[in-house]
């Protein structure tokens, strides 16, 4: 039930997935709206079921209320399914609020993390960064940043599959003296615990593919990728309106469509999946809330690398051992 | 001496100011290197005077220690020339922190203001926005922003002419309930005090002119503008990738050149002048470490705007008044 365009484009993205994809899923939800949505393709009926949950958490309610209130919802009934045997991930494009306090409430947390956060994949000019936390965790302890890159690093490396990941911190210049007393005691933690730390990471590198794990704490990083989203929706309107100016730039754009599409598809976020829940127990993944078809297909094709990689227990086993 | 391409860039913009508008101008540096650049050119020479300073501070250096062991160097001496009669405002295009510790020290600041700030003007699909700050506080008090945005709004209004200036302060989400503890608290106090106040705004509003005045801590400014310029260079970067791996793409972009140049005017830092640092009891402006010519000229003129517009003597007049 959850994103701007549910139930409609989660049941497609599901459909396609099964389709193509080895896996097998729950919707949950409002199993009217759900099923009526179910009627317009043909699958096989076998990989897909149903469960309803008669409540809903809309986009903009507060998270740990709704959570406390409605505990019938799709977001909460999905999470516990996490704690039945044959069930290996959840995936939702709702409210994140709420999924990340239903996740934390019901599955807990990894031992030795005390905050989930919240990561994504950022397409470099070759290759991807891994960004953490980009929203979970707005009122972060130095020692939560630390425990997000442990948890980066696990994922980077098996997920993305590179061997020895570079981690860095964001801050507002590169030598140690500089950033507030929060990012200078999280980079000394860093420092000393990290196999490869880059240490301070200005803004222009996290499009540069300086660091293979970005670390910031979740308000900066939310504010990074709202700042990225919007400022190329800006950089496109503005170009479409200088071009609509003129006869020959138009033609000029239809001769650059392809190379142009090219472009708008390595910045699409609906290409890479969604953004994975990390710290909590138990593989929880947050899709983009203007999540298409595609953008939840791509979620199942990403969580299912996840669970190949059984990237928990290895999490755990890291995190402890060090 | 401030500034990647100092003196040269410097003095070729302040020879084209001088001619072009109604100023005269001190170049403070090391004598030679400025004088063996002001002799390529022609100008009014009672426009300009050169005052030599031995030492230099660079790019990277710890702020505050070289502006307490440079005595003489440009920075130090330029703010110090602001409490000499005659001498209406300072431009530098270096070493940022060493700008803002030499004002913070030698001009002492504003009554009512106990932090400086950067602010900067962000380009909006239509007119213009203020953002403050952009990193010249990053360990900041709730009431420090509080007092920021009164300064923000007596800019806005004084030198944009935008009459009743719309402030918002930038969160992880609309809702008063969101953000961190230090963001809810600068919410209240600013609500409290404030004629227009339109509350917290997202990232995807710093660009769509929803506000006149955005305001938000040094580290969190910086990130926005670092990425904010290095997206776009990125684009532009993976946009040329494209284009050539085709000739008809080639001549698209031939065709586009102009609009694309438009639109690539429209984000240039360098139409718009410098970031004025306010808080400080003097006129001072910050320019871009990649300052041309062009924007150094800029900045000259948008600081006449303030010396005309007597911005300092309006903010102390309204911030002691509330």
């Amino acid at each position: 039930m959850g994103g701007d365009y549910a139930p409609a484009a989660i049941v497609e993205g599901v459909v396609d997935a099964i389709k193509e994809l080895d896996v097998n899923v729950v919707l949950i939800g409002l199993q009217d709206q759900v099923e009526a949505q179910l009627q317009k393709y043909s699958y096989p009926p076998e990989r897909l079921s149903v469960m309803h949950a008669p409540e809903v958490i809309s986009m903009h309610e507060a998270a740990t209320i709704s959570v406390r209130k409605k505990r019938h919802s799709s977001i909460t009934l999905g999470v516990k399914l996490l704690k039945e045997p044959g069930f290996d991930a959840f995936i939702s494009a709702g409210n994140t609020g709420a999924v990340v306090a239903a996740s934390t409430v019901h599955l807990g947390m990894l031992p030795g993390v005390e905050r989930p956060g919240i990561g994504l994949l950022i397409p470099q000019l070759n290759g991807f960064s891994f960004i953490i936390d980009v929203g979970a965790n707005s009122e972060a302890k130095a020692k939560h940043l630390l425990q997000s890159s442990l948890m980066a690093v696990v994922y980077v490396r098996e997920v993305l599959g590179v061997q020895n990941p570079r981690v860095g911190i964001l801050n507002i210049g590169e030598e140690e003296s500089k950033g507030n007393d929060f990012v200078k005691e999280t980079h000394r933690m860093m420092a000393a615990r990290l196999a490869n730390f880059v240490g301070n990471i200005e803004a222009n590198d996290i499009f540069s593919g300086r660091c293979d794990c970005i670390i910031c704490d979740g308000f900066t990083g939310n504010i990074v990728i709202k700042v990225s989203e919007h400022l190329m929706e800006s950089a496109g309107t503005l170009i479409k309106r200088e071009i609509k100016k003129s006869k020959i730039a138009q033609l000029g754009a239809f001769l650059m469509r392809n190379q142009l599409k090219q472009v708008l598809r390595h910045a699409d976020y609906s290409e890479y999946g969604g953004a994975p829940l990390l710290g909590v127990n138990g593989l929880v993944m947050i899709s983009h809330g203007r999540s298409n078809p595609k953008a939840i297909k791509n979620a199942i094709r990403a969580t299912l690398r996840e669970i190949e990689h059984n990237i928990i227990s290895t999490m755990i086993k890291e995190i402890s051992s060090k």
